[in-house]
């Protein structure tokens, strides 16, 4: 079985890639994953959630559903939205989540790296 | 910020946890999860479709169309069924698929830990 290989199984030039996907559980369900990181992103670069709607493609009710489910899993909560005031209202994204949203990044690339070399070690 | 943690956005005594899956692609498509490797380790133990289905709780014809749609995928088959002959037929995976299941146990493991770190590093 030693001159067996799995790149025999391959067609010509068509390596096999080693997929995946990552998210974060809360309570045993899947909290956070890409979407909602993106979305955290955006509202925290645009400071409101209709304009990280958009940005997304996402209706507005959406993008809410996607942050009060969110907010619901955490014991304190990622976005803030403040209505009226001097500076009529806006939308934070809390210094909690913003280490979430850097967690995250660090995250995505080290799970890159792991694809990338399963991938190698799959085609050797 | 830098008193701020991900930790207090836990509930109490609920750590997050880093969750995931992995598959292996094949000209673009998932060709080769857990379900079809699990289906072929039976297989290979059983040496009979059938009982490798009724193992996982499968109908024939679908344990048949997992095996064929990977069979489809790759350039020789990952199992050959042979009918008739003195033994009376069978099943046989391939020793290029029994590579690929061994890879993939090997690839699972180093997931896990993967995913044990990472939520060890979100813990923190």
């Amino acid at each position: 079985m030693s001159a067996v290989t799995i790149k025999s199984l391959q067609h010509r030039g068509l390596p096999f890639q080693v997929g995946g996907k990552l998210w974060i559980e809360c309570k045993g369900k899947k909290f956070f994953g890409p979407g909602p990181v993106e979305l955290l992103e955006l509202i925290q670069k645009e400071g409101s959630i209709i304009k990280a709607a958009r940005a997304m493609g996402l209706s507005y009710k959406k993008a809410w559903a996607i942050i009060d489910s969110a907010n619901r899993m955490t014991a304190r909560p990622l976005v803030i939205t403040q209505s009226g005031g001097k500076k009529g209202g806006g939308t934070l994204v809390t210094d909690e989540a913003k280490k979430l949203i850097i967690y995250h990044r660090s995250l995505r690339k080290r799970f890159e790296q792991f694809l990338k070399n399963e991938t190698k070690r799959l085609n050797r």
